[in-house]
């Protein structure tokens, strides 16, 4: 039993970006769209800038997502007040003047990795260097089946579901959990705050949807390498080689097949999360009905944790003053808990308390 | 931009009659209805008396509404004990002996108007003729199409938004709204409580339903003049003649048509408001097909409204501190505000305070 | 007018045994139950023994109702830990230590007259002398229609619906509700904490299905003697003979037919209770369309009942300072909310306060 019991977290930290949603999904018509508790518009203008306002109109608290886009600027569909992506009100409807002081909240906006990143916390802090990396979204040599999927739980929870995948030997017995998963014991280690989590499963079984994808004929050597980028993406580096070949842990020279299972978390409020998922592979580039095998089976196995997620959540709700037991297997789940703590603590990552130098 | 801000409104008026519905809605089978947040059984006795008490039974507390109409009584549906209209209690079966404090608080009922008036406040301070004057709405050169809608809004939202017309050039382009409503600089005063919003549109392109009603063949000069009587009730007279002759506010000789768009409110709650409407006309009056017409069109407008009313009260709702801005055209908005502020200090007209002289 | 007003009753008494379901609903597969607010998964192991924890897994809060049978235990589904029918942690998957203190709450379950029976209270005190005496459901002189219905009220409110039966004659009136109800004065007395009320109806029409039933020809002595068995069984024994011949009240022999309408509740939260019920009869006990008729019957006049105990409930909800008030029809009623009283302030039956001698 791990000697230390988590706290329940159910604050956000501020000063980080969030995925709001696939660049793809971003049309011209304002989405609503709530991060942090808080709710915003976002759009993307007539010159294709993707653009967040706060979803409440300074003039009479309409929604600005019941709104529309004119050129550059954002109007308010109720008396038609607009607003440019800095959130300066640049036009006020039958007045000349607009007083300097008319503004509506903008928040920082980037594109990167087919992604539309949100920063939530001080404008003047926003840095995209900050924005986790996700290169196998957008290489040439790999290409990710996406989507995404809403839990009825704090974010946390889902932080803690994908670091420990013992879980799925019992909640996906269906689809892809196997008895090899919880009998092989983990390590986890943190680097920065960076913590990650290991399970080599040697001279394994190939699963169906390996050997379909890797061609494998016998058995294999698998591996599982989490980890969570603070404060909510989490990576699952999964694959497998023919067994007693090298794997790229040991070495950088194998055969076999590679996969990332991405999950960009967006806390919603309290008791909601949104998980926007992509499964990123490096092989069978432009099959299909590969895709939309893995579509399905993805959206099965999450929709498997969907009720477990809810149920903790309303437990949790239930029990505000009573602790979480942590078992041997949760030490990655323990360490990643201590991160979020400590982002928690400094409403952002501890080394961002430190300036960023000038460039 | 106005210098004054408006405070968030969310307390009711008492000392006023409110619409419960329309006469030929009420029928003996007793209705529940919430008005200020009181729950009432409203009911119609067998001589066709309109009457209403709260909608809890003294006895077990079972909803009025759930039972029926015995003579001029009212009997709860679960233990059979009877009201008459005056609230006290006639019957209790199995016991003789009725206690002399045996009551069920009733409201003060009157039918005027087509519409069934309660009155919410000191029972000993109901005057008939505090009711707003809608004799449009039975008068024998006038007919009016007629319904009801609901918003998930406070009732002050909507009086906002039947005074201040601008939002039709924005909400309604499908319809009524026009570049020329937002382009008319409006006038406002108050006289008394009474606060009047004035709107002249000189030379302008009659719409389809103008042409059709009218029968207009070149532009035509438009009025909108609106008013609050306070508490609740909003009259837009709208109207137009050919271009060029006179209308009706600058002196009493004009041709063209006329209508009065009555919109009595019903505070149901702190956050939703039904709004009572007719549209009156003094022309074709027996034209069934025109009738059907103005009743879709009416609908399909209002029904434009909700969205935005219930982002109003959700945003409102998260933001309990922070005021609203008003811009130019915001003028007899505030006005109206300040009106219903002075209202809601009184819980009644302040002229109200004074006692009214015996007959 | 009854002296005494009755007070609003939103607690729970812990100590006592509650009826979690029907024997032949309980599977293998647990079942989220709720009861005095407390969610339970309740199941039965592979050998048959019924049994109940807490709802929620020590380990991440995860339901157990999610879980599955494991032999005689039973096995949260999201991480596989396991627990024997006491409470005990007997397997913590990819871990061979279990720590001692690793338990969950386990309630005492007892299978009676085809009923799973939970005591709710300190689990040394249960006592399966203490379930309510219900041997009709089970000898093989009777037969049982059963059934389940849910209503949004506290448990209370259902305990007066069901002792006062002058409310089937006003909301009944389509089915068992006759006006000999309520014009036939009860009686009701105390014994110990069993409060009984009773109504001799002499001379009187049979009903029809007392007519089928019973092979009446001509007018019946009926007799309906309701008690509560506290804390919330309520048993109606009713019934009728050949008018003028002897009834069992005044001696012992008698013909005609005789039934038990039991009702055992469930206080599921402060605003719901289901009522389990069984409408027992000794004759015709080898009738299944009778008992289709029964189930049919019974099941549209408790759902007559729901309304108005939901309408009940929301105005107690709003009007937490005014008290009900008490006709003389209710003596059945006040006496019984006063055993209920006593029984809340102990928390217990108070004779139970009183040690249990060991045996």
């Amino acid at each position: 039993m791990y000697p230390e019991e988590s706290r329940f977290m159910t604050n956000f930290i501020r000063n980080a970006w969030y995925a709001g949603c696939w660049s793809d999904e971003l049309e011209s018509q304002p989405q609503a769209k709530t991060i942090l508790g808080e709710e915003l518009a976002v759009y993307r203008t007539e010159s294709g800038v993707a653009a967040a306002v706060e979803d409440c109109c300074p003039h009479r608290f309409a929604p600005m997502s019941l709104g529309s886009i004119a050129g550059e600027n954002i109007a308010c569909g109720y008396h038609g007040m607009q607003f440019d992506c800095a959130g300066l009100c640049v036009e006020i409807p039958g007045q000349k003047n607009i007083p300097g002081r008319t503004k509506i909240r903008a928040y920082p906006v980037v594109e990167k990795y087919t992604l539309v990143w949100v920063w939530m916390g001080d404008a003047d802090r926003a840095d995209d260097g900050l924005i986790p990396d996700l290169h196998w979204l957008d290489h040439p040599d790999w290409t990710a089946v996406t989507g995404t999927m809403r839990y009825d739980s704090n974010w946390v929870l889902l932080v803690d579901n994908l670091l420990d995948l013992t879980h799925t030997t019992f909640v996906h017995q269906s689809t892809i959990g196997t008895e090899d998963v919880a009998n092989t014991l983990v390590t986890s280690e943190r680097v920065g705050d960076i913590v990650t989590v290991t399970r080599i499963m040697k001279d394994a079984e190939p699963s169906n949807f390996y050997k379909r994808v890797g061609g494998f004929e016998g058995k294999i050597d698998r591996w599982q390498k989490i980890w969570l980028d603070p404060p909510s993406t989490v990576i699952i580096d999964a694959g497998g080689v023919p067994a007693g070949t090298s794997d790229k842990y040991s070495n950088d020279t194998y055969g076999g097949i590679d996969t990332r299972i991405i999950s960009v978390l967006k806390p919603v409020d309290d008791g909601t999360v949104d998980q926007i998922w992509a499964f990123a592979r490096d092989t069978c580039l432009d099959d299909a009905e590969l895709d939309a095998d893995i579509e399905k089976s993805i959206t099965h196995t999450f929709n498997e944790d969907i009720e477990f997620l809810a149920g903790q959540q309303r437990n949790m709700d239930k029990r505000p003053d009573r602790k979480m037991l942590n078992n041997t297997a949760d030490s990655g789940v323990v360490q990643a808990r201590r991160v979020i703590d400590e982002w928690l603590a400094a409403d952002a990552s501890p080394a961002f308390a430190t300036p960023i130098p000038a460039e």
